[in-house]
């Protein structure tokens, strides 16, 4: 383990994340706002360690090893909320570093969740550089993808190695300027777009912008504490909803499809599903909700498509409180809880891929039950996949329901409520934002005790990174064993 | 598919049934109770048509295929099911075929899950044929799992092969009778050592009898309506808990204790990790009650230590009623809802040894990625697991969640509540009895509506017969391919 490669990544992090503490200060100061101070100083605590460290590191070997990576990897998102909650303590919006803290890692994990209680009289400044952390950590994600994670082993996009030009997960480095400059331009254009279309739905520039970053980022922090109900607009609510469906999609897939090759989008099976599981579980609530309330249809389909998208691309944004709904129709989200994007998307949560394997892995058990000497391997993208991904992608799973069940047992000791726990753990765990009891839509994350804020950040990283990347830097082998 | 074959062990079974029902008979008339009628008449409706199945088809191949095997084996509980229930109704005990068939089917399947609301005042004879269902279930799951199961590549314990002696994958017919007297063996030695025992505590030889059959068998039917917590004696708490505990103990792992090998129990790693579940989950509940209440020390332990045996080996006999614990304590007992017994023993449940891959891949993983050239097979019991078992209890893993949370959907639709759904669905998928919501240990099933008690049933038996058994019979491949 190198240290001085992982101080100087830390350090060329910084300084990153100081310029873009200066673009918030622009808006602040274009806003007339009273957080400019804030920017400034949040910004010079960024770069002046940051350029230290890089100086002093000058010698550092140009590549990196397996090891160094993941904990590099893990060191992106701590360090950045570390940092990125300074502006909302300086201003004093947020005073309290624990629950910048938490606004911090939530904005960079995408997840959305918050302890605000009223965000809509924020200085435009914070609410802008809220909006930010959410879009570059959306960006972070979808290149961590593309690149380094296949290369650990993790995320399942081993799986498109052969058919994505531009990825390959022995030469990382020569291609990851050209997939990143591919994916970084499908989501500056869609921002872009989202942008423009928001305001040919009568928001204003600066909601339009904010709402576009946490709609590509998957991430739901919103410049309003009503989230998207503020505007009762369908036309605003159907945007979004694309919007959202679309940052839940494989961004590779994205750029073919804006090259004119939809067929090849959907002879795409994770897309294929992604699609179905959207479909059947707004029928579901849509039925469910025609025949519980007096809903008008129209209303009704929108809430049911808009929840169901937000939830399954975990976003988050709410037009509507789901608690308030019957219980089948409110266990159905919660059963959505546990979906996510698409792989290669900036969706957080288990992911469709995972979600597909596991369950073609079931079905084609019971043909191996009943023809035990054939050899039948799942098929996926008409590939057999390797018994080695799917032990893989078990792993995940497992941890991902293990550290779900623990870490509900260790919240309710803090909070005490069953709904609550599960909620907030499935939640912030799947990078989503509301979850059920008192921290569902209608409410915020405020009145969780310190430990249990700190508890969830954590479990914001490390359902962030997939899980692997952050546990394996807690098994003894990674640090002894050469 | 030879129909034919399937006829004569149906035959068979039914005249099995009639002769249960004839001891039933001798219990009722030595008790002098009022249901002796029943059981004549139900005896005779069993062995009629049973005897003459048997007659007409006695030029039947005497060998039976995979695909007639799957058929026979969900055959089995079916038929018993639909005809036990005949003495509950002909007696007017449980005057509705619906509720008498529910409880049948929990009797049989060995879950404990009762409709009755004031037990205590049945007949003596019907009580037996209760408690009966039970311990002939039982038998006939360890013979199952030991001779059959392995055969379908089902129920892990291919993994023995090699170690238990008298077991064999290729040749079940010659071996079975080996097999089946020495489990059998140990299972009757056991229910008798067990009356024994409780009687010395001072419960009644009937009583005694009763809850030996319905603990050997990890069933959970008492003659009381309060369950254990009729019987306040520590003593028999004790008795029961150790009995529960060896019954959900792989019963060829108790028969070599009992031939004095003691050190191949602990060298055998599913007991191993049962006993350290055990162990665990006591103390987190015994700690738990300790900081929450004001119960005495010992109180506490032992109710601790009897909720947890009792779910765990899902055999579901009370002293307690857990639903008033706090939520912490609460959510530990449902989260042991989804482990269950060991294979080869009588528990239900996914199973000791699933739980112990499903961690260990997990945790296998974790190396993998951080040495992703070299081959780490997950290792139990000294041998490496080959890919295709993991992929198996993968499969049933995710069948179990998948059935898990469809079922509670579909439950909620009739009964509304999702604790109550959620608890019913997870006890009687696992065998186990208690559920949550108005199915907990204070309550019975009696007020589900009857669409829900059939559905129930089915999950009884699909969870009793390790899912696949059941799921290969609903595959289009099973019925048409040769």
């Amino acid at each position: 383990m190198n240290l001085k490669i992982v101080i100087r990544v830390t350090g060329l992090l910084l300084l990153v994340e100081g310029a873009a503490m200066l673009v918030s200060l622009l808006v602040s100061l274009a806003t007339g706002g009273s957080d400019a101070a804030a920017f400034v100083w949040s910004a010079l605590i960024c770069t002046v360690p940051g350029a230290a460290a890089v100086l002093l590191t000058a010698r550092a070997p140009q590549t990196i090893t397996r090891r160094e990576g993941f904990l590099i990897v893990a060191l992106v998102w701590l360090i950045f909320s570390l940092f990125g909650a300074l502006p909302y303590v300086i201003s004093g919006s947020i005073p309290r570093y624990t629950d910048a803290f938490f606004e911090t890692m939530s904005g960079f994990t995408t997840t959305g969740a918050s302890i605000v209680d009223l965000i809509d009289p924020f200085p435009r400044g914070i609410l802008f550089w809220r909006a930010l952390t959410h879009w570059l950590g959306g960006m972070g994600i979808i290149v961590l993808f593309l690149t380094m994670m296949p290369a650990f082993g993790i995320g399942g996009l081993q799986l498109y190695d052969a058919e994505v030009p531009g990825l390959s997960v022995e030469k990382i480095s020569p291609r990851i300027h050209q997939t990143a400059r591919i994916v970084w331009g499908v989501y500056v254009l869609l921002t872009f777009l989202q942008t423009l279309l928001l305001m040919f739905g009568g928001m204003s520039l600066f909601d339009s912008v904010c709402h576009a970053f946490a709609t590509m980022a998957t991430g739901g922090f919103s410049t309003k504490q009503a989230s998207i109900a503020f505007w009762p607009s369908p036309y605003i609510q159907y945007v979004i909803t694309l919007f959202m469906f679309l940052a839940g999609t494989n961004f590779t897939l994205l750029y073919f499809a804006g090259k004119g090759h939809f067929s090849r989008m959907f002879r795409d099976e994770e897309f294929k599903y992604y699609f179905l599981f959207v479909l059947g579980f707004t029928i579901l609530i849509f039925s469910g909700l025609l025949i519980d309330t007096l809903m008008p249809a129209e209303q009704a389909f929108r809430d049911a498509l808009f929840t169901v998208v937000s939830i399954i691309t975990t976003t988050g944004f709410a037009t509507t409180d789901y608690l308030k709904w019957s219980p089948v129709l409110y266990m159905l989200i919660f059963i959505l809880f546990f979906f996510g994007g698409s792989t290669g998307s900036t969706g957080g949560g288990v992911k469709i891929m995972r979600i597909v394997l596991l369950l073609k892995n079931s079905y084609y058990e019971l043909r191996r039950i009943i023809h035990p000497s054939g050899v039948i391997p799942v098929r996926f993208n008409r590939h057999a996949i390797e018994p080695r991904i799917i032990s893989n992608v078990l792993a995940f799973f497992m941890f991902y329901l293990m550290v779900f069940f623990v870490s509900t047992l260790f919240l309710m000791i803090f909070v005490g409520d069953m709904d609550t726990s599960m909620g907030a753990v499935a939640s912030c765990l799947g990078n989503i934002g509301p979850g059920l009891g008192s921290v569902g839509p209608a409410f915020t994350y405020s009145h969780i005790p310190d430990a249990g804020k700190w508890f969830l950040s954590f479990l914001m990283m490390l359902g962030r990174l997939e899980l692997f990347t952050v546990l394996v830097l807690f098994t003894p082998s990674f640090w002894t064993e050469q």
